[in-house]
């Protein structure tokens, strides 16, 4: 009985999948509260507005709070219904759970809020977090998940490229400390507020409130600059090559299966197929919608995989089906 | 008679086909005339030049914003002729029409001229997109709509990555107004104002008008600035690769008829063209040119698919056909 | 006699080939003379070695020009020597290289420089294109020329791009312009005054000396921020596309011929050849040089084309050659 | 005797191999030394730490500095004993150890410490690379490495680059000292000082410190700036092809051995497993680990080159083992 509420409950706070309307109800009304919380944050900070509404934003903030606190409470309860059972036992499963990156920062805008006032913060901006989690699992899913796939397979990479830059501050910042702090010993007092120049320079931000005077100084601030180019070219040359690959074989499994079943390509082996699938794009077309516009030069080839094409040519339509191809 | 008329005024205003002289003519007219409205509205914003000659570029402003009146109305009456027939029915296809965002566009630049005087403003820079518009079916076409159709393919690749710049924003925000607004109630007043200083710093601008002055904000500061790479090399990993494939595809077909006619892939299967496809670049040449000189250290091999090519060797010259190669 | 001697004076000017020593010492000469040239313009400029030095700079440019001068005259005299006979016909082929690029910048150094004392400037400086031509000759010419070949072949696409670029600037300037006007109306003066802060944010120059101020044009200038990443995003993507593809075809000819000597791939047809030539490369050893080291990884593989490779193992040593292959 | 006690030497001061627990113990103590000297020379440059604590921090520098001085007397009497026998004769192979760069870097940190007060600068920051170097040798080395090969192996592409930028560099300020010099004779004062409005607008770092206030000199800034798009996209356009070539022939090799031994490719011929080879990707599995979880949707294919898999379906396990595939 009580684990049937449980997992009733469990449904409908967890993003809701095609067809399950009341859960998608849920599903809404979080999203929008969690929208309106930050954009009454964001406004709330301005003086003129608080002057006026703050009473109404405050009021707002204590009930969404709660709304959250009961909500994360929720959430606590019923992660053991997790179809993937990675909290499936009661006690540790729960931990982990409650010690996952997202829930930590639920509790936090939570706790910080009822903190006595002079530790109070307003923290429902972190919720941001839930917001772009609720928005992974729908159709921007694709793009984000390729995006953290990468960046965790060259993770090694990234962290080696880290570990130079850092250096590479750490000598810059020494270097320009040297030259530049008896001539300007307020700017450049110590290595860390060199800091703030060399990173501002080698990012090419240059914001300008520090500079550099003596000739050493420019000279080797010129240098900086230059190395700044190549700071902005590895890393984006590391992830393009990633991104192309990635791309590469995420597309190749998806197309196999499609090619293997266009009659025209049944002949072929193994290898000749995977020649053929790297020029292919999957591409679902509704009933009813336009392929290709009679008269406009044919860029590409389509194969019917599955359904009816009517094609309309001069003075005739004829109708393909599975295993034709045009263009 | 009436139809005959529209016809003919539609392909007056229309862009020219290669040869229809007195179409063409109206074409460069009308170029010239927004070019010129361009150029006016810009010199005339210097307050010098509107003090000497500012009653002549109103009254070229009055002349040509009428002749864009006549122009927008004809375009109107017109649309039902558009060859692809999207607009032919008379009211709906109108509408339609009018509806479309280059003719608001248009709409705007007429309208808002003719207001009363304290609503007025000169909006003839719009018609800007006009001359893009004829531009892009001129010879710079295929680059730029090689550019809309990725930019449309990965539009939900480009809209989860704005979701995410738009995220950062909004935390970094936050968080430097935490940071700074006690030291610097000024420049950080809400977080709002704080967006400006965050903002030009992830996209490495970097004015330096407003700068956190506190340890800490300059900590964060420096955090931000590193972030400000990954905002440059992430966009331009995926445009990177989305183009690599685009062009890859794109050629693909444009080849493919070209190499099944030369005589030495004849025996090769589809499989095999599409390898040589891919490392060909179709090549048109005019009557007499040069392709190769000789001498030179060839690079490339030639595949005469149609056409005759007369090679000069050291003591005599030959003629080579369709099917042919040298190289 | 005449011709002969002008000739010999063809080949002293021009850029020796491997092995002339008199024409490779005439190089440096003229190098070393250029180079100076550019140093004593620039540290010619500081006004404290001017004031200690300048009669000495003076003189020394006095006589460069003249040398400059000279050189301008034996060129025009010699230049219907070219093999490559351009300029073969005494008085069209000498007119049509009077009006190259780098001889208009020759003859502007000499004549600006003997000009009356008002309009006489000192443009030795330009001579750099005449270095830069002369180091184009040389080992960097590969990467240079690649890099010039793929902007002419992609001038169409940058073209496109920079109508782009041209038409935003216009459209931020005029919108900037009318938000700020009237606020700042010495910065934002005028258009083309707008220009200035449009162009250094889409940039992301980001100078900071002028920069909007209302709430709407801080708005409209986050906007104008973020569009300038696209402004980075699009050109590489572009150019990195080209570049990938012109190293794959270059490539490939060049190892083609290779690929068809090794027996190992003897009875291979066309497209197997051109699969494998796109993953070898090139490499030349010089006798008695160190391929791969004993116990290293061994990371590729490497195929004899011509000449004989000794391969020490644990205990003996064997000599392998053309057509063999190891790794 | 002595040549074993300075293998045993040599041995704890080399990075250890895996498994050598003692040597393990000095690599991490010189390591943390080195960070430690690292983290005492940037916060000791604080005057108000200095203060406080400058006398420990002082000693510590002695100490640590004694201890570097150890090191390298100790490294150049063991260097001998390199197993690639680089240095193996006792004379000129240690004098050519001692002219390495690291090696040169780590004397004068020692040097420099111990010279008469007025020239003593503190460079242990330089132990720096010291400690790139040593984890270089860590699991981040193939990163490093291959961003490495690819800089070397491009470097006739990145001189060449680096001619051209200098070339523009002059040029530009050049030109802008020519336009500016006369209305800010003092920060356009020379070609030089001209130089660090090129370089900082250039690269799109725009401190703002210095600024064109001539119109003409205006229209020539917003030309460089433009300019400066270039100079991010050409750079990072190089990096990336090449890395893209470098990834694909690393895999080749490293992926073909394993192709070879799956029976289901065991009948192509060496083209056909390069084309396969090109699609795959290794990945080492520990026992135990979870390759693919039940229920997720498959992107991949694996081929098991050795070892046992277990699959759990619906309602039985099955092991798979070499030469099997599944996904």
């Amino acid at each position: 009985m009580k684990s049937q509420l449980r997992a009733h409950v469990f449904r409908m706070i967890e993003v809701a999948r095609f067809g399950d309307f009341s859960s998608h109800c849920v599903d809404v009304f979080v999203l929008s509260l969690i929208a309106t919380n930050i954009i009454a944050v964001i406004i709330g900070s301005d003086v003129h507005i608080h002057a006026q509404y703050g009473e109404w934003l405050d009021l707002f903030a204590l009930m969404s709070i709660s709304l959250f606190a009961v909500e994360y409470i929720l959430r606590v309860w019923t992660c053991v219904e997790h179809p993937e059972g990675n909290h499936s036992k009661p006690a540790t499963g729960r931990l982990k759970y409650i010690f996952s990156p997202l829930m930590i920062l639920d509790l936090f805008v939570v706790i910080f809020f009822y903190l006595p006032p002079d530790y109070a913060v307003d923290l429902r901006i972190l919720r941001l977090f839930r917001l772009l989690a609720m928005l992974r699992l729908t159709h921007y899913s694709e793009a984000l998940q390729l995006l953290t796939a990468i960046i965790k397979r060259e993770s090694k990479t990234f962290t080696a490229i880290f570990l130079v830059i850092v250096s590479l501050l750490l000598l810059v910042s020494y270097f320009i400390y040297l030259i530049e702090h008896d001539v300007q010993p307020k700017a450049f007092a110590s290595i860390p507020d060199a800091m703030w120049w060399s990173i501002s320079t080698l990012t090419t931000v240059g914001y300008g409130d520090v500079v550099p005077v003596t000739v050493m100084g420019k000279v080797f601030g010129m240098f900086v600059m230059l190395i700044g180019i190549g700071m902005f070219a590895i890393p984006t040359g590391i992830l393009v090559s990633a991104f192309s690959q990635e791309l590469k074989r995420k597309d190749f499994v998806a197309t196999w299966n499609l090619v293997a079943k266009v009659p025209l390509f049944s002949n072929l082996d193994a290898v000749e197929i995977s020649s053929i699938t790297e020029l292919l794009r999957l591409r679902s077309v509704m009933p009813g919608e336009l392929i290709v516009r009679k008269g406009e030069v044919a860029e590409r080839m389509y194969f019917i995989v599955a359904g009816e094409v009517e094609v309309e040519l001069e003075n005739h339509s004829a109708k393909l089906s599975d295993g034709d191809f045009f263009g």
